[in-house]
């Protein structure tokens, strides 16, 4: 059976690989991703053939991906973070039908939701809600209302693509909506470059965080009400010591 | 430096841990957890040093990991899925302040609305939420109330905690108020003990997901308005083809 694994390779160092996005990789005979995150794995296979397609080409990629399996290679199609979590594993099995034959393997790793909570220390630790600030795919309109509700909800949040050379503001927009409700003084997080080279992370408030300029390698966190700042830690509490 | 690693194991398999969780076991002199999650690392490593607390003693096993990592040893705390998500790396960092000396780090592992999803397929490709439906720690109404928020917000749901003895009709109400403002059609999946022995997968409507019968080994996903069923599997689109 033609195999196609869609892996999560995690926020991009080897450690934070599972075994069995390892054992993926090891199995397969093409490795097929965005350019960067091949240059990631590429030290663990230097001989392994690879095909990347630029970013925004990535139903290219699927496609390429679908191909290969479909002709009997064994191919690993990389995902930073999660496969799942905006990454490969839907546009794949949107497309799966019009390639008979083709086996496919989701396997999960560890989004940036969660490798960037562990550098700042556990802002997830409750409730929380995922919303990515591209509006690519996605109506403005829609982010906005997901926004809102996210606030209204007093759920932590990680924010992904807070920002990129066309959408410079929006993480100035997601925060003045997040604000009609929650207060500047909420505490939240920015970590840049997760688990790579350079890797930084700061905690401010809502208020500093409206005028902070990140990039696209920056995932961000806004804590629910009941976070805290302990010890240079950001802390949701789950509510044991209440 | 005392060290304590809180580290998450993925959802049970060792194929689901990452090579960090793996080191940090490996290096620790003593694995502190539920002794169901101990079990599952057991084979991995008979010879190591254990102390387990049962369930909703939570604090004990924070306690007593940061007493033996103070005294000299290096320790594992081990919780399922992530160490942030409804794990103990909220309680350990509220407690840490209160033991001079230990150095705390924080391991990310694949959570199970991530694991789950790839059993099911990708119901998590775009903006989602995650909400635990445990009134133990939470008062019901803030459960109600983010339930509400993410209906609204159209987000798809990952539901950890659907049920238990105590509180058998928790999945029950939180659908009724989901179906509020939610079609009864919405696409929905159940997974049970994902990655383990008699892993069990099923996708069913929201009106079906209210009448059925899940317990605590159950992980609930409910789409958003754009989740399909396509080929067998769940898929929220992150918007490609559109």
């Amino acid at each position: 059976m033609a195999e196609l694994y869609v892996v999560g390779i995690g926020p991009g160092d080897a450690k934070h690989m599972t075994a069995a996005a390892r054992a993926a990789l090891d199995a397969s005979d093409v490795l097929v991703g965005y350019e960067a995150y091949l240059d990631l794995v590429r030290p663990l296979y230097p001989d392994k053939e690879t095909f990347s397609a630029p970013m925004r080409r990535e139903l290219d990629r699927c496609r390429r991906a679908l191909e290969l399996a479909q002709s009997g290679k064994t191919v690993a199609l990389l995902c930073s973070g999660d496969a799942g979590v905006y990454g490969m594993a839907s546009p794949v099995l949107e497309l799966l039908p019009e390639y008979e034959g083709v086996e496919v393997e989701i396997v999960a790793g560890v989004t940036a939701a969660l490798s960037g909570a562990a550098v700042l220390g556990a802002p997830l630790g409750h409730d929380f809600c995922v919303i990515s600030l591209s509006d690519l795919l996605t109506p403005w309109e829609v982010v906005e209302k997901r926004l809102r509700c996210a606030a209204e909800g007093d759920f932590a949040v990680a924010l992904y693509n807070p920002s990129s050379h066309r959408r410079a503001d929006h993480l100035q927009k997601a925060c003045d909506i997040l604000l009609e409700t929650r207060s500047g003084e909420t505490l939240c997080g920015v970590v840049r470059s997760i688990a790579r080279e350079g890797q930084e992370a700061r905690i401010l408030t809502l208020a500093e965080l409206r005028d902070a300029r990140v990039d696209m390698f920056t995932t961000v966190f806004v804590g629910s009400s009941a976070t805290r700042k302990l010890g240079g830690y950001l802390v949701t509490p789950r509510g044991y010591r209440r």
